[in-house]
């Protein structure tokens, strides 16, 4: 299977090349990022998106900002400013700073980083295949593109077809923005596993009609307590899987939860542009003036999760008590 | 306000002009009609579509197979094929047969059907429009582009927004086909109703955040018990707003009921091309050659009702008591 990561590090020419997310799946186009202030506007502009690939980014944002000797407090403050819901941004960023003014020691964390991305993802596929079979339903992206590694819930599913387990992906397109239909598609394609897309909107019928065994999705920041925020769509996919009696996940690695965030009700939703929702690829879809509305994300209690996957296993509820174990805060 | 019709017949030229709904709402672009060939594929392509509009475009389009000399019988045929879940069409067409032969009678008859549209819509108008207020969402198109009158679910919320008891509408973009976005929009920006588009993976957030006071939607066909089938994304909508306490009607001329079908199993569902799943106007989203399914329909059963708005008032559970009563068949 192929893996096509995001980005990729040129040291001696002082470049992080992002992958243009924003033109798959059409063009494979590549982007040259030499300053932190270029990073922290990619960010803003999605040419790299997911949570885990966003955190890899700003840490190598930082490595940017020494080799180009911007000031570290601003170029800190840019990318921190980037995407508010995404947490794993602020943890890279918190662990870059013992290495402001150290360019070998920056640029080391910053792959240690990467590193740990990829380790941990390889171990939540591992888990998440345990339990995933036939049929299962996903929503926006979190395969390798989303991460630098090999995915969360779609590392997981990827995993799952592998062993067997999983023989059909539904793939959400995922609108506004389509991460579905253009990178999730993209991947599984890719990684040669059997999967059909539909419309948002879809989802809910086939479990009706008993088509989705099982719902995965990635997260943007989960609460101590389990609640988490992930694209928009996911809390009416947590609903619909409820109400049929299907068991839904998320997948995640521990540095998406939030210690400081007791529930849900805490978590930031960012929203973007009305832009994204009545204009695609600029073919406009409404009346000229017709208002649109655009929350990113939406916040999805725990009581909707079936389980939690994440590096350290499959957590269940009382999700509290589990994830505090395995953040080691008892 | 102003109300955008989607046809008119023109007698002396023999032409029954249709606006083409696949170019709003960025052209208004009217395409002449003149035999029930070209009639029954322009119901295929959706230059037409709601299921009212397709029965009074129907029952024109047996006038021109007179006007043209065309074989009637194959005329009939052709247009019974053209879209296979809107029982309007097979109405209209019943009503139309027995004046075959009979060039004036055809057309006093079909000016009758659609007379009878505006007069139905009307009263479906004035009866919902008693009870919805606040904020309302609505899913696909079902104004008077749809009907040929004043339409179904938005001729209520029109009134009662008119009646100051609506103040905002919530327009489901409705994918794959965007009739939401490119048609509700257009229909409330004409009428002056402060409405904002979302995508229709948003709309169980705004559940959760109160923001959504009731849902109402048309109908295709709906059968004898209530159960009914609608534009895909409508069973969610019904789980959603069942699960979050949200009155959820159904609006419909009592002519959409099909007396033949005893509960919603029976409902023929249209599956149509999935290239308008992986193409978003023109413009491509899914990589070359990966799948898309692309249920046009979805049945609702009638146990996610809240109430059914007809011609003859609301009626409220047993709908199946209701809908006989109001049908005349007891």
């Amino acid at each position: 299977m192929d893996r096509v990561l995001p980005f990729r590090f040129a040291e001696e020419e002082g470049v992080f090349w992002l992958l243009d997310q924003r033109r798959l799946p059409q063009e494979e186009v590549y982007v040259p990022v030499r300053t932190a202030r270029e990073m922290a506007q990619a960010i803003r502009d999605m040419v790299v998106r997911g949570a885990p690939a966003i955190g890899v980014s700003a840490a190598f944002g930082m490595v940017l900002a020494h080799l180009a000797g911007e000031d570290l407090e601003e170029a800190d403050r840019r990318l921190r400013a980037s995407r508010p819901t995404a947490v794993n941004l602020f943890h890279a960023l918190d662990r870059m700073r013992p290495f402001w003014g150290d360019l070998a020691g920056s640029l080391l964390e910053a792959r240690r980083i990467w590193r740990e991305v990829e380790e941990t993802e390889a171990a939540i596929s591992r888990h998440g295949a345990q339990i995933l079979w036939g049929q299962v339903l996903t929503h926006c992206n979190t395969g390798p593109l989303a991460t630098g590694g090999y995915g969360t819930a779609l590392g997981a599913i990827v995993e799952a077809y592998r062993l067997g387990r999983v023989r059909h992906v539904w793939v959400d397109e995922t609108r506004p923005y389509l991460q579905g239909a253009r990178l999730t598609a993209y991947e599984l394609q890719k990684a040669g596993v059997p999967a059909t897309l539909i419309t948002d909107s879809m989802a809910g019928w086939l479990m009706a009609r008993g088509a989705v065994d099982a719902v995965v999705v990635g997260v943007d920041r989960m609460a101590l307590n389990g609640d988490f925020a992930n694209k928009v769509g996911t809390y009416a996919l947590a609903v619909l899987a409820h109400h049929h009696g299907i068991p839904f996940y998320a997948a995640l690695p521990l540095s998406s939860v939030d210690p400081r965030l007791a529930s849900g009700e805490g978590i930031p939703i960012e929203e973007r542009s009305p832009e994204e929702v009545v204009a695609f690829r600029g073919v406009r879809i409404a009346p000229e003036g017709f208002p649109a509305y655009h929350p990113a994300f939406d916040v999805t209690p725990h009581r909707y999760l079936t389980g939690i996957i994440t590096e350290k296993g499959v957590l269940y509820p009382p999700f509290a008590e589990g994830l505090r174990r395995a953040l080691g805060l008892d």
